[in-house]
């Protein structure tokens, strides 16, 4: 029989359990499972950003640009991409929104393969993914062969194979599904991609700060992600991108700015591509952003991510055993995989009236996500979600669907 | 004979003089004549940050998006539209950087004219628009016709005029020249650009609270600009876009993003622009550096753009001056407009040791900036910059000049 007081031990017994405190928690008892939408705000965001305020801008001004400014989007970057992505230094910049990053990357891909006119993607990818997929293939006539995946998994490695050929570009998928929460068989799946001439570009964005990422070892070519999920970047957070060592010199993004120019204080005629990663850059690097991000970024590495997919790992499992428990007999279903190892860091509750009830539960002061058609989804933050969170939540919903029996 | 008293004088007589105590200013006797490069800290500006980051982000998480985040790219364009740029509501966003914002908004413009297969520049534009204008070019095959003006001025109408014609698809340039200061035709470079069939996209970065600007009435059809200069927005602050009304339904910007779709949030197939200006956004908005900028924005129409700009032309005249009097001797020439109307907030003193000049100042404590080949450039931001200020620099300078012979 579950009870409350299993969720008050398993919090006690958490080695991550300190992390709670190091992040803001509103005085109103809100009972937050959206930390895969927006993380928790870090109560060192605020000092780093008065620091960076008042001397970097206020005193130092335009000296700072010279003073690690400028490099922010490098050196945030190598901190995220050594620690927490399997990144090598120097293959990861911090700037732009994810969309932009994707559109950047997309691009570069799909003109490195001229002669080739297909993406493969999937219909249930992340839809700023998919719509940015759709200008570039508007933009230069090519097709999208759309993967039809079960919608509580995602694409098959077979599902794969079967839509690439000598036509295809660009292979790419989310690498954790933003509903289902089915993680990818990454490796596979770019191997897929190399055999027919095609490059992989993931979307990282439900997969950063909440599970090992292993890119280099991966052999991906491409990778993108956000900063203000699991890694408790901000809102509207500066994204990353990741290309390849093997790939900096060839692939060219679209959008050549003077922060992706070699030299660009020379202001000089004609663009020549930066060095590296830092040729993928266009404007100027928004400094406060990018400071709030480093300090999120700098919790998961001190969590250390094998830790966080530990506490991770936990959490779902014990939100899929309650469901299975106290909200099956209530219609309830789980909309993820069972298999742990197979599984992010949420939970697809899926139900009928899934709409309804997660209006229900905000109003009830449980804060969830509701995704089309029929999924609650519950964002478990390895550094922020305890076990109580999780009872909670689900004890709440199975008041209001015991309330409407 | 000039003396500082006088400008002394001239500090107590600035009817816009209490603006400076609204900013923060370092306390180790800094000469900041840069605040077009980085506009200075607000004071109200780690306040509005504080205030956001625990209330809005720390307690109101993911409700916030729904009390006014989502919004943010549209309020706070509006804001700046109306009261400084001359356009009115719905046709001003900002987000992204200047240099994603001007890539969105050539593309579309390119792409409005399919037939036409040619871009109207100048040399002397500043550099990342002279960039994306080539990324462009090498995608779509274009050919960018550059003209070359007096780097002591800029483009004249004369030269746009023999630069356009039924090939050209875009005629832009910056408003007001990065280096000279120059303010172009802007209307009558409008014209010209429409009378050829083209679209007129203006860079205001140097413009935007500075100079008053009159969108809507000149006609013209697209803009972009920077919040990070004179509108004191931050380091690398989000960047405005402007599309006229008339337009918005046509021109399709390329990087079709979730927040540029009607109810993004259904996450439905297939992307359909939203309605207006919104169908110009891609990812998420940048919270953070929007609040920064409309800290900085709001202060810009606290002082409204009529008293800003005849303290800029006073800033200016003054600096002339001072030059002419005391530096003309020592080899320092005008490379600005003499006339105020064509003139923007800074000056560019022209001299042969510019470079090693510039370094000389900044150590001494003048902030200013290098221009190639030969530009020191004094940016006179109207807000923060006192007649003290202009005094001092070019008294340093007049010392490190009168050691050197």
């Amino acid at each position: 029989m579950p009870s409350r007081s299993a969720a008050v031990a398993l919090d006690a017994a958490d080695p991550l359990r300190h992390f709670h405190e190091r992040f803001v928690v509103a005085p109103d008892g809100l009972i937050y499972l959206d930390g895969n939408s927006l993380g928790r705000l870090p109560k060192d965001t605020p000092a780093r950003l008065s620091e960076v305020l008042r001397r970097q801008w206020g005193e130092r001004l335009i000296r700072s640009w010279t003073e690690g400014w400028m490099e922010l989007p490098l050196t945030v970057g190598d901190r995220l991409g050594e620690a927490l992505l399997g990144a090598a230094a120097g293959q990861v910049a911090v700037a732009d929104s994810t969309t932009v990053c994707f559109y950047k990357l997309a691009s570069a891909a799909i003109d490195a393969r001229p002669d080739r006119n297909e993406i493969v993607t999937d219909r249930d990818n992340f839809p700023t993914d998919r719509y940015v997929l759709e200008s570039l293939a508007d933009q230069r006539g090519l097709t999208i062969r759309w993967i039809e995946a079960d919608p509580h998994a995602g694409p098959e490695p077979e599902q794969v194979k079967a839509n690439v050929s000598e036509k295809t570009a660009l292979v790419t998928f989310s690498q954790v599904s933003y509903r289902s929460a089915y993680i990818l068989a990454t490796r596979a799946i770019t191997e897929i991609a190399h055999d027919a001439g095609a490059l992989a570009l993931w979307d990282l964005s439900h997969s950063a700060g909440a599970i090992p990422v292993t890119l280099d070892q991966d052999g991906v070519d491409l990778a993108v992600g956000c900063t203000y999920k699991y890694l408790n970047g901000g809102p509207g957070a500066p994204a990353f991108l990741y290309v390849r060592r093997e790939h900096q010199h060839d692939l060219r993004q679209p959008i050549w700015g003077w922060l992706g120019r070699t030299e660009p204080f020379e202001m000089a005629q004609g663009y020549i591509p930066g060095k590296g990663i830092s040729a993928m850059l266009s404007g100027t690097p928004p400094v406060l952003g990018l400071t709030a991000a480093g300090v999120g970024i700098e919790l998961a590495i001190e969590a250390g991510i094998d830790a966080i997919r530990l506490k991770s790992t936990a959490l779902t499992e014990y939100a899929i055993a309650l469901i299975d428990d106290r909200l099956a007999p209530l219609n309830a279903k789980i909309g993820s995989p069972r298999d742990a190892a197979e599984r992010g860091s949420h939970v697809a509750l899926v139900h009928p009236q899934a709409r309804a009830l997660c209006q229900r539960m905000i109003a009830d002061g449980v804060v969830v996500d509701f995704r089309t058609p029929d999924v609650i989804r519950l964002g478990l933050s390895p550094l922020t979600t305890r076990y109580t969170d999780v009872w909670d939540g689900l004890d709440r919903l199975h008041t209001i669907l015991t309330e409407d029996r």
